[in-house]
């Protein structure tokens, strides 16, 4: 998908909202278990319920990995059930030598046919670029991410007084363009949110941390939003889970309808 | 399997040889072809030709995603065919936040039953210790890599003058001991493999870039060995396509075995 479809579908849908299919089959209503495939099934009913909705899906392969080549199997009937136009993203913080990685980009451009990767950058260009070379689809590279952990190593400062974090931004912005790179900051993070956004006026950002996390929605849009809006706003269990009875997608479609209109309102529509 | 158990295999086998089992189904000779599963009848011949000599196996996890559903069932019963007693290394430089990396810890620890996996630190704390809580498993941190990438962030030094990957050092051996914890430094960086080993003494090393990416066996060893050795030494090309014909897995062995050798007059036995 090109930037401007994005753009375009943010637009038109009034939102900027990414839910994320974050499926753990030890939370979704006891009686997916009579399925054969529980995970696919539950998405299946997710994906009906919020597709009108949400600009975004992004499965966090964590979930799926778990249940061994059967959860590859849920992942890709997702991947073939999720209606055409609406961005997706593979959770999966890959990364690794030129060679490997491309392998990767394979994976989740070619055979699972995602529009985004989220990609880990400690290893440096040869691990990023690779994921680079694939017409209208997208690198989301970590950036500062919304977990305690950020704080270990994201922040520390250079020499020159530069904190990790940016020196990503300053060395991935050579590598990519606003058309094919963004970069996740969690919503944990406002302040930083709004430094990430003084440096790279144009990309878009993929931000994960409402919600569960203790993100807060209007913090985020007055930090990180640009002209284009230039905000993937992640949400997963407080939608996923909103409900645990037989109304669990009525619920998630409410909690979803409750998001879009908060961000509506943030967009002045 | 524990430390101890590890380096008496390496005293036994006298090397500290680890096999990366990156099969590339482009690369392996045309007959495999005809089999349903030509990526793990590959692996069975391979295993069957080295797995007396060679102390561990390191698939690396993109050579089997990039075939999807099918690939994970190859990693499968390749893990079911490699001998007990042999160290098993998952290459899949994960890492998430806290809930997500145990799912990943679950997957390669508890499902496909690996002793070790490799994870990427940029995330910090949260995303490395769920992989650390598994009774006899082992986390093996990215420090210093072998590619050119590693020079893009690993080695900024902060304003104390510390270099990232010394600071990961620092932090990770707060989290983990030499009992569930190694690090990943590339063959490519012989003086860093001094540092890094002047700063962890007792920590067992995984060395990757000899052969292919250029790494010499005997600067790792003299920058890197300690008392127990504390090294296990990657290759995975060099050995698995030493050949390309119907004796492609005697070439195999024949390399092994040279390399087997080299190490072991460097053990001194």
């Amino acid at each position: 998908m090109t930037r401007k479809e994005l753009t375009d579908k943010i637009r038109e849908r009034k939102n900027f909202l990414c839910i994320g299919l974050d499926t753990d089959i030890q939370k979704i209503p006891g009686h997916f278990q009579q399925f054969d495939d529980p995970v696919f099934e539950f998405n299946k009913a997710i994906i009906d319920a919020t597709s009108d909705i949400c600009v975004a899906y992004k499965p966090n392969l964590a979930f799926y990995e778990a249940l061994g080549p059967a959860g590859w199997k849920s992942l890709e009937k997702t991947m073939e059930y999720i209606p055409k136009g609406i961005f997706t993203i593979a959770d999966a913080k890959r990364g690794d030598i030129g060679n490997t990685s491309k392998l990767y980009a394979k994976t989740f451009f070619s055979y699972f046919q995602f529009d985004a990767v989220t990609v880990a950058p400690y290893m440096g260009e040869d691990s990023v670029t690779p994921f680079l070379e694939f017409e209208d689809k997208w690198v989301i590279l970590l950036c500062l991410t919304s977990n305690p952990g950020s704080n270990d190593f994201q922040q520390i400062r250079s020499a020159s007084g530069t904190p990790l974090f940016v020196s990503v931004l300053e060395k991935a912005t050579q590598w990519g363009t606003p058309e094919n790179l963004m970069f996740v900051v969690g919503a944990t993070h406002p302040e930083g949110l709004g430094e990430v956004r003084s440096i790279v006026p144009d990309h878009f950002l993929l931000v994960p941390g409402l919600g569960a996390q203790g993100g807060d929605l209007d913090a985020v849009f007055s930090h990180g939003a640009n002209r284009d809006v230039g905000l993937l706003v992640n949400s997963s269990r407080d939608i996923l889970y909103a409900g645990s009875g037989a109304d669990f997608a009525d619920k998630a479609r409410e909690k979803a309808l409750q998001i879009q209109r908060n961000m509506s309102l943030l967009l002045g529509d």
